[in-house]
């Protein structure tokens, strides 16, 4: 491939976020164009590529990846499907940006994780965006310098305004503070070693059952410490906040403070309402750094091995919350190939 | 006069203001007591004095200014009763706290200016209670240590929720400004030397033929410049911010962020809605400080001639505001005694 | 006492904070007067005693107590001297306004609650000045209103730059987060029923052997969490935040932004270096309103139980320290006379 | 043109700006490619060209828009070339980005609107990119939405750490200035009708003879003011900030405040050092929107009448500079093809 020839994506699933995707490689990435579409559902999948010029629609994903003009995978499909998409990616042995979670267990992630170590070379970068959001880069670039010293406690705070009616306890682990999990491993360069979870009242705009809000405190290899506030149905808006302590200071992000008016007795600001005012340009870089990196024919940003530390993590952050006190997080050594 | 005696204050005036002060005087400030107070109308000053043990009432000044407990004047009737009082607390050469206006206009200031000359020592300090005000004496404090450079231009706005039945387009300046003419000569250290006032459209929420807002720039003999938004009618709130640019940075007052919310959507926190509010540490400092030095022997604080140049600037932006253009500002020579 | 008369206050302990009380109610304070000072360095009384017009030095409380124009008692001794004076004063029968730590045990302040009952009316308001800061009075203004709904979680930062050489890893708990105890206490309307001590790697600037910072996490029988980060080697400043979140919002104290400069490629402000500045204001009111409940004859204010509260809490919390894990929070049934 | 073939761009002028541009195509920009560059420095021209497949360099910019694969021209060379090279595109009916400042002049700039109006339709998007940034686009919406009521005035700050060693005291106006002069007429929607410029005492860091700062106040045919302190040595950093003051309330952007530290005694933040770290997305969502829009055959964004009009303004705030006092800003009537 050329540099001059735009990276071929076939994007997996289309739903709110696999469509979000295709919408994104067609108007916003350079260098990349939507080259094949896959849905389980055919009709949703034809709807989708019609949008795209020379976008072929599939239900079958290995179908979509034998394609001449397929260059790469995108996979947006629910959980459950990831791994054999996956596998089919290392049989064509194609490049892959899989949104999280890598899969919905340990036990699978580690099949992932032994499949492309078979294969011998990493293909995988997992969709842990918030890597790729401006204000966590500030905040990674500023750890990084070293000027603060050493990290020794992560404090997040993670807010949604409101849960769907599916949404279960243990989703508030696994699909939400598993963003915090990576962002813990990332900012402070640890693995985590324990998970408490600890449990206040549930708010009255908690659906009955749901136990929203939690505390999860993450303990490290490093010997720092990560808390985490999460709270899904806080009923004000979605609002990402993070303060590393560090041994001659703290950093805070997430205040977002851009526009601040007077009106009506109060000044201050909106707060995002969801992810997508939040985190569009995290989703914008993330797909520009994945097609960037793939043209040049290298593997950048989370890995199969990240992807992997989250399910373990967060399989016991949802033992913890069930069962109370702390629970040990057992990981398999790390491969050579993600060390 | 031990220090041990508290300082016996006759408090001139028991409107809103005065029955403020007595109030503060008798509750929070240290070291001091209400000995008197007058008032045109008798019953009102009866009334007020009945809280205070000891308080005597009346409703001639000079009476009060006689009594044998009586230490020091507070002045706080309307502005044209001042020129009087201040030239018989003269005649009982007795120290005088004096709430601006020290005068209506420039030429009774400058009476007053003359009298406390022939006098030959300083016994008035000017209700300036901005200077008393943390955040202003921080700014103060700053610019003093000259880390900042020399000031170069100084922003101000001064908002106010609504304006009073009474006031008029020339009370912007004269009542409201005023405060902002004699910060912009304490911040600065210079003196005013020009006006320019400038009208915009003024807001539908202002009464019929008031000049709401309008916008003020001072030139001054330092060579640096001071713009002064008032805003009278702004509907959301009591704001006043200054902001200091100098040679090597800038310095910021007044946005008052003591406690943040999130809440439906917004983050922020409440402003003000009126000075008794935003200022009401600056006034009890204001006090403390007047009842400290006098029971020292001494006067500190904003001078005879701070009163005297307010009102002479004013008199000037007056004048700007209703003929258009830029106005100078003529200033007596400075007397030695205000060296 | 008529309400005329200044309230005669024995300081029992001239150390940095007695000495600071002295020079307050003497300076700052409105309606109270220094009678009496106390101390066991004789010479050291006399030399506090003498900046005050008429005030004895003692070595004796009972003997200060004992004196005609001595109404009311300030304990600002060390702690294992309190049991003692507030027995004695109950004794007198006088009013107490007693420093942190009521006593430094649980044991101690329950002989203590037990006497205060026996005499049968509140006598002692105990130090706990945060309740006095105008900050956390907005946020417990704020939480009473009512309108965030009911309080779900409570972060706090307590962060000093420096620990003195004599401090040790239990004073951590009973010295520092001793605040933090009852300000979730107070701001929740909650009694704390377990406490987990969590033990990050300490910073290198922790002196050797120092557990510092510590993070703890107090459960409730309201059931909302409150988290402590409390770190005092941080280096950068002395800050104290707090965070409540409730069912439809937070609300966050202790940005401490009052003066915002542009400088050398950095905006921001200045942190506050030691608990003086920070929490000034909050020890004027504080005695200020002790004075004015005294002289009204009433008790307002923390009380004994909440000493008593405090003690078991931090007993607790260091016996969580020193064995981990989680450990429960034994309080006596809350006597009527602090219902 | 399908909209599948990407846009071929001939990007004239090969300076730090151009080159700046030809990246951004070739790396960022979504469906658009460098098909050619143009620079009188045939060998500059040659360099940059040869970073991209298939770009073709020119010294003669007709020679470029008559190549087959340009289908639109960026204009990035100095002022003074942008007419004839306007007049060009406009013989090739070519599709233009023009770098501001449109011309250098109101006259020329006044030729160039009336060769436009000859061809009958807009082909010109003149570089104002504020209008682009995403902090000033949310301020522009807020305003739109009405709920802060009608802009009675705008205070803008424009600083920078240092200016350039050819800068002169004109072109605080003419090259800074600028950019509020379009801020301001885009945010109030309001025409500018007088111009009034102010000279501080120059700070000591500016260079020989150079008046800096200025303190710029514009007229408008609205009614409402808006002011401009330009401070291109103020030595802290780059930093452009505005609020616009309503009749129910104030919008401020500028502030920066994405990532906050704790850190040495302060708390605050970085500012940026000059304008592609403030500006950087603003470019892109400029290029993006001009390549979006002239691929479905539109011409969006500020027009040849914008750029005439900054022309004007400056012109005349270069007079108001040099001869003191308020200068009236006259425009021709605004043709038909720009209403």
């Amino acid at each position: 491939m050329t540099e001059r020839a735009p990276l071929g994506v076939a994007v997996i699933g289309t739903g709110r976020m696999g469509a979000d995707h295709v919408r994104r490689i067609h108007e916003v990435t350079s260098g990349a164009r939507v080259a094949a579409v896959v849905d389980i559902d055919a009709e949703r999948a034809k709807a989708v590529a019609a949008r795209v010029d020379g976008c072929t629609a599939h239900t079958d994903p290995a179908a979509a990846m034998a394609a001449a003009d397929v260059d790469a995978v995108l996979i947006a499909s629910p959980g459950p499907a990831h791994e054999a998409t996956l596998l089919a990616a290392f049989e064509h042995d194609l490049p892959v940006l899989c949104e999280k979670p890598l899969t919905p267990d340990a036990a699978s992630a580690l099949r992932v994780l032994e499949a492309e170590q078979r294969l011998g070379h990493r293909r995988v970068q997992v969709g842990f965006m918030r890597r790729y959001d401006p204000e966590y880069a500030k905040l990674k670039a500023l750890l990084t310098t070293g000027q603060l010293g050493r990290p020794l406690m992560l404090h997040n705070r993670h807010r949604n305004v409101a849960s769907p009616p599916f949404f279960t306890s243990s989703m508030l682990i696994s699909d939400s503070v598993a963003h915090e999990a990576d962002a813990t491993r990332w900012l402070l360069g640890h693995e985590i070693t324990a998970v408490t979870v600890l449990r206040p009242t549930p708010s009255v705009s908690a659906p009955d059952a749901l136990q929203d809000p939690q505390f999860v405190v993450f303990e490290t290899d490093g010997g720092a410490l990560s808390d985490v506030e999460i709270f899904v149905n806080c009923g004000f808006g979605y609002q990402v906040q993070a303060e590393v302590v560090c041994e001659r200071g703290t950093a805070r992000i997430g205040d977002g403070h851009a526009l601040v008016t007077n009106m009506a007795g109060r000044w201050g600001g909106t707060i995002a309402q969801d992810w997508t005012e939040r985190f569009e340009a995290a989703y914008d870089q993330e797909i520009q750094a994945w097609v960037d990196a793939t043209r040049r024919g290298e593997v950048t940003g989370p890995s199969t091995w990240d992807g992997y530390a989250a399910a373990v993590v967060c399989e016991a952050g949802v033992r913890a919350l069930e069962n109370g006190g702390r629970v040990e997080v057992g990981l398999v050594e790390r491969p050579a190939l993600y060390a």
